[in-house]
């Protein structure tokens, strides 16, 4: 199991993570993604986008504003349901969640000891007096309030005025965007049902405890899928809605498999009838084996006709679908598929990360799935004080950067460029050496060969360079290394 | 000149740009994407993203949060200074811009005409009484106060308390991001001056007057760059911060004529030295011909050393830059080349647009540059009701677009099918007809060749479907029509 720790640091160290605002003591609860976090972001994103928007022709995208209407939110049950109950010390005025204060650790002023102050593991009695807690946990001197309702909402006011008639939320789900659109996207589209809309986007919502690195957070992005179907229909002896439903758990396993996370580190969690959200008639999460335990990675939610009905009636408008072969309207169901962004980062990080032992020596390796790496090809120089060298390794980089992401690096010796490379989950290594350039002066001529390095085997072949565009191609499709490989004489490591 | 109803209402229409909330009403000042207004957004962030940070070997990327520390805002000067003049009517207690209250049409009870209610064109005289306007011009009844700062940032609070320490706001733009984590993009990325970094994110002004559909929004996307340099560097005689404005201004200029900008239609603007921000040395404006004016499109300034100062100073950390070669740490210069996603997005609809005439009738079509068009290509069946022509359509659309945006569609007669796709910017329908697949009943084997048409000359191509990935490879990569259209015969149109 990789610590949380350790990826922190990787992540700060190689420019991935960053603490937002971390000049100003940060904020706790966002992050910022530097320079290979961007990357892997927009990798994981767009790989999403192509395999559930683009690729499927049942779906199509969308991207709505983070700022809506307050009244999306009113009827979406957000403003009088989207609450956590709260506790607060009457002295201190420390706020606490209800449902966690008795796991936190407790301040005890313990009168045996002449009223010495100690903390005392949560759940735990004084050793001295005996004392169990019941002030607050943080001064533990004042009482606290009985559990009252917060609502997680950002607030804030459109237009320049502060008053109740502006007020609106910053979006706590992308989900809502798609149902207030939905004649909208009849309209412009033509569909017919099952049809689903994909949509990536920022959300938002006020935690009381955010935490574990990037995996809850205040500021977060979404992938939502809002699948709708027929209700009436039947596929394979059961309803549309429970056979879709069963289809996208389906689904989304293998893309997460195939994208690099280990098999037996997800599972499916049903959620009991108790834990349903009260629009749901089933919803299913899938965990990944995170540090700090099983937790969340998604949702798939039957959301019923629940949200289309409700923004329905409050908006006065018909939010229905006409079935020609029933000739009737009809409001579908909808299948939720609704995955985070940087939840999916950080699963996909934890599972790549290996530490390995190569030749004696510690090797740390990112062993990312091609399509999500960062950087696609490091081209390093075998030798930084001979220019034509360097020249050669600069010229490749720039070639190789019209179709790939490239860097080039001369900044180190070379088994501390591949290092380096390996540390970030670089899959291929180009090295440009004094055979591949010759030496004029000594009237030799180059053999315009250059090694391609593969990150996992540290297999190494000698290529012509006239040959990377259609190598590359390969490699950086479907094809498997071996298989490129065989092609090439194999190069010394 | 294409006036802007004509492209709101087609953007509606087809599924480019909605209304955010409009079942509600809307909001009036913020707008959702639509399943194609989100593919030719991504296509223009896609393809900036790779101009300008990948594919350069002096940018790297940045994903920086919304939701950052106050203090951010208090050294960039946004919270002191980020305001707009406003007047209050002390009766209706509508606020306007002091600066525009002027350019509004009034309202006037006459009193030479018994008290009727006129609306009178802005800066003009009632024709009765030959009153000017004095008072509120929208009740026509109260006195305006003096002008007063508002500040055009979101509040909101960050933790469940809505109390001072809480306070944040939503940034008003990406820029600050970049600064505040100036020395993490150093440590990572280990860079020497000259060094750029780019970010794609939202940002939210509570402008006063939002309008003219996409181009004045409450929330809008950013496109930024800080460009950082040495300011004791000379390149060709003059300061390097001087040598880089220039150059970023011509990049910008050819970057949006590449893409389909029309020459005539862009002009530089200088800033006056009365125009100029507090931080800057120089600002030249980007203006575009829009359908109200011209108006900025985007703005290039050279910032200085203000920001790293400014938050060096509230930080108490050190944000410079140690060279080398004079062992001095210096705190770089920044161009800021900083342009808006839907403002691009507008402009380039608006060059894109065409009203046609083609044998007696109107064809609209949007000429967009093929790495912009949201669908790249468009499968259309010649005959519904033949199964096998349907079947061969929906296999070569799921082929096609393993690597490309490509739909199919056989909801109309084939005439109307290339109307709509002339109307989205398709750049290429491939028929499949009779020939194709030929008549097995009748005994006869399909040629297994399709038409592709071109959408801007109509011509159209007959071409083996086998050979569709290596033509559409070249079309939609750097090959010109005619050069790829002369290999193979011509169909009838």
């Amino acid at each position: 199991m990789t610590s949380m720790d350790v990826i922190v640091s990787l992540c700060k160290r190689r420019g991935f993570v960053f603490q937002s605002s971390e000049i100003y003591g940060g904020t706790g609860s966002c992050w910022d993604y530097g320079p290979l976090g961007v990357e892997l972001k927009n990798n994981i994103k767009r790989v999403w986008w192509r395999d559930f928007v683009q690729r499927r022709d049942d779906m199509v995208g969308l991207d709505a504003s983070i700022l809506m209407h307050a009244m999306v939110w009113k009827a979406s049950g957000h403003v009088d349901s989207f609450t956590d109950p709260m506790v607060d010390c009457r002295e201190c005025k420390r706020r606490f969640r209800a449902d966690q204060v008795d796991e936190l650790a407790w301040t005890h002023y313990c009168e045996a000891t002449k009223g010495n102050k100690f903390t005392i593991p949560a759940g735990e009695a004084c050793r001295h007096c005996g004392a169990r807690r019941t002030l607050c946990p943080e001064c533990g001197k004042g009482q606290l309030t009985a559990p009252r309702q917060f609502n997680l909402m950002f607030r804030t006011f459109m237009g320049p005025v502060e008053e109740d008639a502006s007020v609106t939320y910053l979006r706590p789900e992308t989900a809502q965007g798609i149902f207030v659109n939905f004649d909208n996207l009849l309209q412009s589209t033509r569909r017919k049902l099952p049809f689903g809309v994909g949509q990536i986007g920022k959300a938002f919502r006020n935690e009381i405890t955010p935490g574990n690195f990037i995996f809850r957070t205040r500021e977060f992005e979404q992938m939502e899928i809002e699948f709708f179907v027929n209700p009436h229909e039947t596929i394979d002896g059961r309803p549309a809605d429970e056979h879709w439903h069963d289809r996208w758990i389906a689904e989304y396993q293998a893309w997460f498999t195939r994208y690099g996370l280990r098999p037996d580190h997800v599972k499916l969690h049903e959620h009991a009838r108790d834990e349903l959200a009260h629009y749901s008639k089933r919803t299913v999460d899938l965990l990944y084996h995170f540090p700090m335990g099983w937790s969340e990675l998604m949702g798939i939610a039957n959301r019923t006709d629940y949200d289309l009905k409700q923004h329905a009636k409050f908006s006065g408008k018909s939010l229905t679908w006409f079935d020609e072969e029933r000739k009737e309207h009809l409001v579908p169901f909808v299948i939720e598929p609704s995955a985070g962004v940087d939840r999916a980062l950080l699963a996909f990080l934890l599972d790549a990360y290996r530490e390995e032992e190569v030749r004696g020596e510690k090797r740390v390796v990112l062993r990312f799935h091609p399509e999500l790496a960062p950087v696609k090809i490091a081209v390093l120089p075998l030798l930084k004080k001979r220019p034509e060298i360097v020249a050669a390794g600069q010229d490749l980089r720039a070639r190789l950067s019209r179709r790939w992401v490239a860097i080039y690096d001369d900044t180190a010796a070379i088994g501390r460029l591949y290092r380096r490379q390996d540390e970030v989950g670089t899959p291929y290594c180009v090295t440009v050496d004094v055979k591949t350039v010759g030496d004029l002066g000594k009237g030799e001529v180059g053999d315009q060969r250059v090694t391609i390095r593969e990150r996992d085997s540290m297999q190494q072949i000698r290529v012509p360079t006239a040959e990377l565009e259609s190598v590359f191609a390969r490699l950086l499709g479907d094809a498997a290394w071996a298989d490129v490989a065989a092609a090439y004489p194999t190069a010394d490591g």
